[in-house]
């Protein structure tokens, strides 16, 4: 619907007063209800280039080594142009709930344990060899792997390979930071002990929607990993059928114990573009942080089109237009995102609409 | 605790009193709070022989077939020696809540489609060929599959191959039965279309911890048949580690979309007996059903000991002391059950409780 | 729809399988499957005179005396005339699911503590001075008031007044009986100690639609008590309304802290029929007891009418067509309630249905 | 515990790599992760005075008029000094997730329809003759009522007294603008047709614990206005008991369909606190809004003293030390407040910490 108008005309001495209310640390509703029939954003579509990221990690690695004495993690976040008015509280949030973020450690460095409020999530980039503890639990990565970190869990990474590996960092900082409900604390060690069997909790998982009985009782972590040779086996699985209008081929992960998101105030999903895959647009009220993992293709933005490829990362705001397409006549595009409909969904805040026009194809604007 | 004693003598007064109040439709609380202080089941232990049930069936198969104009279904239904007060009613629980059944279907026979408010499972215990049309989604039957119906959906069976198909039917009938809360209709056609691909389902959960997207939405069986193989792998993962005292390697079927049991009125387990596995004794007010899926070994039920090979049967009553035992020294004992957990749990009765004596094994009484 | 008819005619060769499988703890399914197409209870629509209840206590108060060393609880119990079955496990639910039974308590007597998993409430009938402690807390008994016990609390009661007081007791020892999941446990002294100011919880709770900051976390009964001066008021407010064409004014109690049935298990409600009030016939799966507080009319069930006045008690089975009936012409009637409705919820058993013909009414057939 | 601190130099070089991070919209992780071991709230402990509210309120009078064609609402909101970076988008919070304001509608002046999907309460602080129509209820506002209007329900205002009628309004404003999920409508009329009796909900819960058989669905405002004096009536009846040692006597206002907050994102509560009472210090995750209807006396924030009286109202921030003193020795205090825990509780992040030295009374520094 049309926005609502106001008739009422400011005059001098009406601005007079909003000035006055001002400084007594008040406010004119009246000059404030000219309300958006719908979300406006703050943060706007955009996309960051594997290359400048790997650039500045390059930098990093010869500045600054990860350790105790130095820093805790090399890791560079990516901050939306439209949210920088968070710095520093909310760590110029990728969207408006999420702060997403690459980190590189490199052969031998030990990145030591913490433990937040905020909740983290890891989708592995690149490189094998390194691994994470989260409370008393090793989890190995391998790209494609997605791992979780709930909050108020212990958790270190070390480097034990040969490369440097790469992943991207999810956490819920600017919605944590927005409701001043951060607390932090260092690990009083260097490390935190290992206490079950290597991936004890992935190997308890090999396959079926079953899990084992002690699990029937709800915990934040009985998975832990989600390796991507299993993910990517549903993905083929669904392949047989038709795709999504919209977004192809996507599962989302969940926490065996809940059946709910596999982190529960961070979603994730991967989702397989076929070659020449062109999704129809949409637009929800949730917002989404996409990481390409494998192929190459562009994602249209509320008019713009954004181009990627494997490695890329591009933030898709609130209610924004977006259609995503696989230029491949031959390769699969594969895209892991992340999204704050866990948050949405609780208080229904989530609505979904489809464009409506053009057979649901926007128009590049540029 | 010791059982409540009261002290009042039952005079010939008192007797007359309590048959003139018999007549007068009451009853007399103070002769009825002997309380016991523990669960009693009527229900008691029990196996039934594979060959027995078999020869059973085979009877049924030469005098009776199964389609429209004859019978339904060729099942018949296990009762327990202490539960023949609930029929025809109840159909004669296999124990408190729990109906279990075995059914046959030949070649070329149709089960007709029907539905009630009775939720339904199978555990497909012998031949291939059959397939089970629910609510329009056609699922292949294969031996150690498990497949659900939930209450209100339409099923119907059919053979198409060459050899007789086996499985046993477990339902909440006696549960139903005492809440009168049975609905039942019949389909008006012969077979119900079935309007999605084969196993459509199946494919889409082909590994991992992960859901089509489309499945976020809770709903009774977004997957509706597991898979042998891939629950099997799930037995697999766990053995890496050490088994637990009690049951071994266990794992419980999940409905995907809501992380709770498949079939949320009745809970199914399969669990694995490593070769020589002695499991310690333990009891819980839920109540179940165990099928022999694999291999041979005993259970020992309240001091009696029940040897079992593959496809017998047998009935486990609530507050039972139970322990198994694999007797084979090279080969896994495989076993699948249902019970009632889902139904004790939603109002807070199950309880659980390890065998306190002789390091947690009960001794033989016969 | 109509009921499932088979074809299969029963052979004596048949019969004779029939009786063989029962020899051998089985069931032939086929003969059992008639399903009836919507259930039939065991229960009968049945009603209990008031003098005929105080007649029996009269009797039991002659020959028994209340208190440790004789009977813990003087109390008659209904059982139902369809339900003699389940006696002496099911101690012969008034309803499917719901035990009922009038106690009386002189003054003087003390009825000693226990506890059990079987929930309970009580509805007082008449007379003054008596009280009863549950978990501590002592709640006065006075005419009309509800008073839950939920499961597993310690309770007692006590008559410190110059009357007999009268009180109905409802349990649902059907319920928990066929789930086997009873557990019973006798208090080691004969009072268990008050430890709130009296009535602690009914003064916290004093008006409003407000609660204590400190019962926001979900808790059994944190009312305990609910007066029936406050359920009038409530009842008067509805009054200035058009009246609900069956129930007429009703309201149901609530536990202030989890916004569901007072006791968790069994619904209890109040009910005002306004002077000449003729509802209209409903159905539904849930069963009730009524206990008529004031006033006299006659309630239909099933094409039967049974007229009553106060201190009367009528068992409503499930699934039964009823339809209440004010016959005064000035006074209201008042009729309290307690069902398995929430039971019936947790699984979706819950379905009702107005009756359809002849402007609501059942033709009366005796 | 202690702040985490790094021991890594910020060097000239790593500076003017910041920068180039910053750049390229990126940021430093090692450069933020100093992290608070709690939360440091941007917002400040803040007191707006009765008169200073009221006097811009007679300015915003005689320069605006409320109805179509001028302005919408006439009022001014609280801008908490630490939240001024939330404008113009986030209306300056009066704490980190609450909007507070107080509305004057003058007699005969109508606040026409519309509907959003933050959520509104209302506290009536002086005047009669004014109510609310919110979905077809109509609403009396009388002082000491608590109001409210749930998500996306249509609501205007009216005056039809003689008075101008005060009212504090509560929203979640800079909560749903973190989210970005703020939808908006006008409705297309001046006023809303009313198609309830006056009152209807609220005479429909005219006293006790119990509810109307209709609203055991949940459904977002089954009550609506929560008045005053039985609101007084549940805070005389804790006064038989001691105070709480931090709010004295403390009553949440309930959705009697669902038994949580009643507007179900943002808390109330009314307290009274005692003559000459004398609080312990505490803090908590959750911060709220006061509003003080009757009396006088003072709240010690983080070491400062704000001292209040009836109408003045002051901004309590997430995790702050506070204390209330009732500094009369004759009559109550009654505080309203609103608050953000049904927020904080949804994901855990709620957490409470008694003052642990000196008594529970912190020191005053300013
Ligand atoms: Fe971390
Ligand atoms: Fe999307
Ligand atoms: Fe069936
Ligand atoms: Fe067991
Ligand atoms: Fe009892
Ligand atoms: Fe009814
Ligand atoms: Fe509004
Ligand atoms: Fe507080």
């Amino acid at each position: 619907m049309a926005e609502h108008k106001l008739e009422q005309q400011w005059t001098p001495e009406l601005l007079d007063f909003h000035k006055e209310l001002g400084d007594k640390q008040m406010g004119p509703l009246w000059a404030s209800v000219f309300s958006a029939s719908e979300p406006r954003p703050r943060a706007v579509p955009y996309l960051w280039k594997k290359e400048l990221i790997l650039e500045m990690l390059e930098k990093a690695k010869e500045l600054l080594q990860v350790g105790v004495g130095s820093i805790d993690r090399r890791a560079v976040y990516l901050i939306n142009p439209g949210m920088k008015h968070l710095e520093p509280h909310g760590w110029g949030g990728a969207t408006q709930t999420l702060y997403a973020a690459v980190q590189a450690l490199n052969p031998g460095e030990i990145a030591p344990p913490h433990r937040h409020m905020t909740s983290a999530l890891r989708f592995i980039m690149q490189g094998t060899g390194a691994s994470g503890v989260v409370n008393g639990v090793k989890y190995n990565f391998e790209p494609g792997d997605y791992v979780i970190t709930p909050e108020w869990c212990w958790h270190d990474h070390i480097n034990e390979g040969e490369d440097t590996v790469f992943w991207m960092d999810c956490l819920d900082i600017p919605f944590t930071s927005a409701l001043t409900s951060s607390f932090f604390e260092m690990y009083p060690e260097t490390r935190q002990p290992v206490e079950f069997p290597e991936d004890y909790n992935t190997k308890r998982y090999a396959g079926g929607m079953v899990r084992p009985i002690s699990d029937r009782k709800p915990s934040p972590a009985p998975l832990g990993r989600y390796k991507y040779d299993l993910t990517k086996q549903a993905l083929e699985g669904q392949s047989e059928f038709a795709p999504d209008a919209g977004d192809g081929y996507a599962v989302e992960y969940i926490n065996p114990s809940t059946g709910k998101d596999a982190n529960r105030r961070i979603g994730a999903r991967m989702q397989q573009l076929p070659p020449q895959f062109k999704g129809k647009a949409h637009r929800h009220t949730h917002s989404a942080v996409y990481n390409v993992y494998r192929g190459s293709g562009y994602t249209i933005m509320n008019g713009v089109r954004f181009d990627w490829k494997a490695g890329d990362i591009f933030a898709l705001p609130a209610w924004t237009w977006h259609e995503h397409v696989n230029t491949s006549e031959t390769e699969e595009a594969v895209l892991f995102s992340t999204n704050d409909l866990p948050i949405m969904e609780l208080f229904d805040f989530e609505k979904e609409q489809a464009y409506p026009e053009n057979d649901g194809h926007q128009e590049i604007l540029s």
